[in-house]
C-alpha cells in the first residue's frame, strides 16, 4: 500500500490536517521528529482512515505514490527551511513539497523558486479556520505552479469547507500568492475583530448595555447584513458568564490583545504596495497600545478627557450597527485594493470573486457580505475599489449619516474608536475633490526640492522660494 | 598638505557637507565618481576653504591624515556598500568611514558589524536640513562607536547648526543609532506636515478662510505654542500667488504627495518594535491614498457623503489651533515611544534630553517645542511618555475639548482628518481604565484557543468554549 499524501509535523494542525485527508478517503503516510506524536495520533484516531506509520523522513518519502506529496507542518520561520532541506535529497523531480504554515508569503516565494530549480514544486498554501476548521474543513489558499494544482487540487478541494456545495479551495496564482492571501485575509480579520470590539464599547460605555443584553443584540446582528461567524461568537462571548465570580466573561479577562504578526505583516506589505491599509493598522496598533500595560495605566491618573455631555440619537444602537457595517466593508476594501496591488507587482492573476468566494466558509472571517463580494467581482468589469461596486456604495452611503453620528458621539464622549473614526477618514479621503496633499507638495518642494506638479500643465516643477520665486521646469533627482 | 576628512559624492548634499566643512577651516579632499562634478563644485566654490582635489578613491585616501575620515555621501543603498567594497582595502585599522546618507538603520547595523571585524569604524550619520541645512548647519545624528565620536564630533560639531549657542550634534549610540533616531525624525515630520494639512483643509473648507488670510493666521500662530519651521514654511507657501494664472499657489499644485522612503520605514519599525505609531502610520497612508488618482477620480463621483450642517463653534479657528497643537504632541509622543522601544531592543543609551535638543535646529521640524520635550527629559525620572511629562499633560489637556469639537465638526461635514482623529483614539485609548480588547481575547480564545489571562488570577487560561465552557488552566503553545 502506498499514500497518496505524507504529512511531516503532527502538532494539532497537522495531526487534524491528516485525519481530514484520511476521513475522506486518502491514505496519509505520517512523521514526525519524535514518533511518540505519530503514535499518540494513532492510537486515538487510527481507526478513522488509512494511516501508514513512518519513523524516518526517509521512509515518508519511500511510502509515498509519485509524484509524491509532502505536507510540511510545522512552525513558520527557519523550521520550514530545516525541514525542506532535509526533504530534498530524498526527492525526485515532479514531486511536490506543500508548506501549510503560516509562512510569509516572501518565504514561500524564495523556496518556490529554489525548490523550481531542482524541478521540484513548491506550494505555499494559507490555510484558515484554526484547529477545528484543519479537522473539519477550512477555507484552504494554495499558490505554487498550475501544474501542482492538476494534482494536488482535488485532494485539497476534498477536504475544504463547502459553501453551498462548492469547495473553499482554488489556485490563487504562482509562488508565494496564497499566503499572501492569507495573510490579506488575517489582516482583515484583525480589522473585523476591532470594529465588533468598538462597537461594543460604544454600546456599553455610551449607552450602557450590559454584556448580557448586547449578547442579544449581537445576535440579531447576525441575522443581518452583518450575519458572520465574527459576529455569531461575539454574542456567545458576551453572553458568555465567569463561572468563579458570575460576572461577564469580557469583564474578568485582561484587557490586552496579543498578536501573531500576520496583522504586522499585512500593514507592512500594504505600505511597501502603497496602499493606504490604514484600518488595518489602526487595528494592529490597537492591539499595541492594549499592551502597554505600564503606560495606559500612569496616563489613568494623568491624562484629563474633558467629556462633554451628548445626548444620545434615538437610533444610537442601529447607528452602531450601521458604522460597523460601513467600517467593515472599509476594511474589505482596503485589503482587497492590496490584493490589487500586489496582483500587479508580482504579476499573479488574482481572480478577487474566487478569493471572495473561498472565505464564505471555514475561515475566521467567513459572512454572508462574502458572497456579495464574489458577485461584485464576478462580472467583466471589476470595480477598481469594492466600494465602487453599485451594491457596496449603495450600502455604504446608506449608512454614512449613522457613521458620522457615531463617531462624533464617540470623540466627544472620549470613547476611543481608531478603527470607525479611521475608515471614516478613508471613506472621506478617497472621495474628496481637493486633498491637502497640495500644500504638502508645496511644503516639500519649499524645504527640499522635491518639486511637485500642476493641475493645468504637463511636466514637473519647482519655485525658487528662496530667490524670486520663479518657477522652473525641473528634473527630480532626489 | 593633507585633509583632514574626505568626502567622496559630490551630489548637492555631498558638496554643500564640503564646503561646510571648508568654510569653517578643515581641509577637505573631494572625490567623485565622474570628475566633472569634483571640477564644477572648485570653479563654483573652490575659494571658500581648502579643497584637495583627487581623481581615484586611492587618491582620496592618500590625501587624508590618520586616523583617516572618509565621508561618503551617495544614494542610500547598494551605491553605498559598492564605495565601501571598494574603500575598505584601502583603509587602515582606526580609520573611520562615514556614511551620511538616508541609509535604514538596519543597513548601518549591518556594515558596522562588518567593518568592526576589519577594525575600521563605521559610523552612520544622520543629517536633517535638506541642501540648505548641510550648507548652513544641519542638524547631525551621528552613531558608530563612541571612540569614533572622540576624533569625527568636533568636526561634526562644528559644521552643525547651532541653538543658543550649543551645536545640534551629539553622539546618538551605538551602530545604527543615528540613522534611526534621523528616520523617526522624519517619522514625525510626516504627521507634522499631515497635520498642518489637516489644519488648513479644515480652515478652507469648513470656515471658508482663502489661502491668504490662512497665511497671516499660520504667521501668528508661528508667534505661539506653534512656533516652527514647519508653520513658518506654511504661512509662506498659502501667502504664495502663482504667476501663471494668479491664483494661490496651493489651488494649482496636483494634490497628490510624494514620498521616499522614510516614513514607511518608520511605521515599520514601529510594528516591528510594537510601538502604536498610528499617527504616523495615517500621515504616510495620507500620502498613498492621494496618490491613487484613478480611485480617486471614481469616487468623487461614486461614493456619497451625506454631511450634515453643521454650526461651527465660534472659536473655530482656535479650536482648529489647539487640535493641530494636541495632534502634533501625539506624533512626537509616538516617535519617542519607538525611540524608547528601540533603546530596549537595540542596546542603545539613547538620551531624549540629548536628541530633542538637536532636533531644536538644523532640521525641518525644528520647533519651539522641542526645548521644552529637552526640559521634559533632562530630569533623572524620564516620563513613561511624554504627554505624562507635567507640562505636556497640562498643555493637551487643555487643548481636548477643542480637540474633541474639531473632529466631531469635521466628521460631520465629511472633511478627512485622518491625524486628528487617529490621535485623539490614541489619546483616549492611552488613558482607558478598560479597552475593548478583553473582548478581542475572548474571540481568539474561542476560534483559536490562543487563551487570556484573569484581571483576578495569576496564570493563563482557556475556555472549553465547544464543550462545557469550563476554564482550564492553559499553557499558550501556538
Amino acid at each position: 500500500m502506498s499514500a497518496q499524501i505524507g504529512v511531516t509535523g503532527l502538532a494539532v494542525m497537522g495531526a487534524n490536517l491528516a485525519r481530514n485527508l484520511a476521513r475522506n478517503g486518502y491514505t496519509v503516510a505520517l512523521h514526525n521528529r519524535s514518533i511518540e506524536k505519530t503514535d499518540a495520533l494513532l492510537a486515538a484516531h487510527g481507526d478513522e482512515g488509512d494511516f501508514i506509520r513512518t519513523e524516518t523522513l526517509q521512509e515518508l518519502v519511500d511510502s509515498l505514490e509519485k509524484p509524491r506529496r509532502v505536507l510540511i507542518m510545522v512552525k513558520a520561520g527557519a523550521p520550514v527551511d530545516s525541514v525542506i532541506s532535509q526533504l530534498v535529497p530524498l526527492l525526485e523531480p515532479g514531486d511536490i513539497v506543500i508548506d501549510g504554515g503560516n509562512s510569509h508569503f516572501e518565504d514561500t516565494r524564495r523556496r518556490e523558486a529554489a525548490l523550481a530549480e531542482k524541478d521540484l514544486h513548491f506550494v505555499g498554501v494559507g490555510v484558515s479556520g484554526g484547529e477545528e476548521g484543519a479537522l473539519m474543513g477550512p477555507s484552504i489558499m494554495p499558490g505554487g505552479s498550475r501544474e501542482s494544482y492538476d494534482s494536488l487540487g482535488p485532494m485539497l478541494e476534498k477536504i475544504a469547507a463547502k459553501y453551498d456545495g462548492k469547495p473553499c479551495c482554488t489556485w490563487i496564482g504562482t509562488d508565494g500568492a496564497g499566503h499572501f492571501v492569507k495573510m490579506v485575509h488575517n489582516g482583515i480579520e484583525y480589522a473585523d475583530m476591532q470594529v465588533i470590539g468598538e462597537a461594543y464599547d460604544l454600546l456599553r460605555s455610551a449607552a450602557g448595555i450590559e454584556p448580557a443584553e448586547q449578547a442579544a443584540i449581537f445576535n440579531e446582528w447576525n441575522t443581518g447584513q452583518l450575519s458572520s461567524f465574527l459576529i455569531e461568537i461575539t454574542a456567545e462571548v458576551l453572553g458568555h458568564v465567569d463561572a468563579r465570580t458570575g460576572k461577564p466573561f469580557v469583564d474578568v479577562v485582561v484587557d490586552s490583545a496579543g498578536q501573531k504578526g500576520t496583522g504586522r505583516w499585512t500593514v507592512v506589505s500594504g505600505l511597501d504596495l502603497g496602499s493606504p491599509v490604514s484600518a488595518i493598522a489602526e487595528s494592529v496598533f490597537a492591539r499595541a497600545l492594549s499592551s502597554q500595560r505600564g503606560q495606559r495605566a500612569v496616563a489613568q491618573e494623568t491624562l484629563k478627557g474633558e467629556e462633554a455631555a451628548v445626548e444620545l440619537p434615538e437610533t444610537f444602537v442601529e447607528d452602531v450597527r450601521q458604522a460597523l457595517y460601513a467600517s467593515k466593508l472599509v476594511s474589505y476594501a482596503q485589503g482587497i485594493d492590496m490584493l490589487n496591488a500586489a496582483a500587479k507587482e508580482y504579476g499573479w492573476d488574482l481572480k478577487l470573486d474566487e478569493i471572495a468566494s473561498l472565505w464564505r466558509a471555514g475561515c475566521i472571517i467567513r459572512a454572508e457580505l462574502l458572497d456579495d463580494i464574489m458577485k461584485a467581482y464576478a462580472g467583466s468589469e471589476a470595480p477598481a475599489n469594492l466600494l465602487f461596486a453599485p451594491a457596496f456604495a449603495e450600502s455604504i452611503a446608506a449608512a454614512v449619516p449613522a457613521w458620522r453620528r457615531v463617531v462624533s458621539v464617540a470623540v466627544q464622549l472620549g470613547i476611543p474608536v481608531p478603527v470607525f473614526s479611521s475608515s471614516l477618514a478613508y471613506y472621506d479621503g478617497l472621495r474628496r475633490k481637493r486633498l491637502p496633499a497640495a500644500l504638502t507638495q508645496g511644503l516639500r518642494d519649499l524645504f527640499g526640492a522635491h518639486t511637485y506638479n500642476r493641475v493645468d500643465a504637463e511636466g514637473t516643477f519647482h519655485t525658487m522660494w528662496g530667490e524670486d520665486r520663479a518657477e522652473v521646469e525641473a528634473v527630480d533627482t532626489h
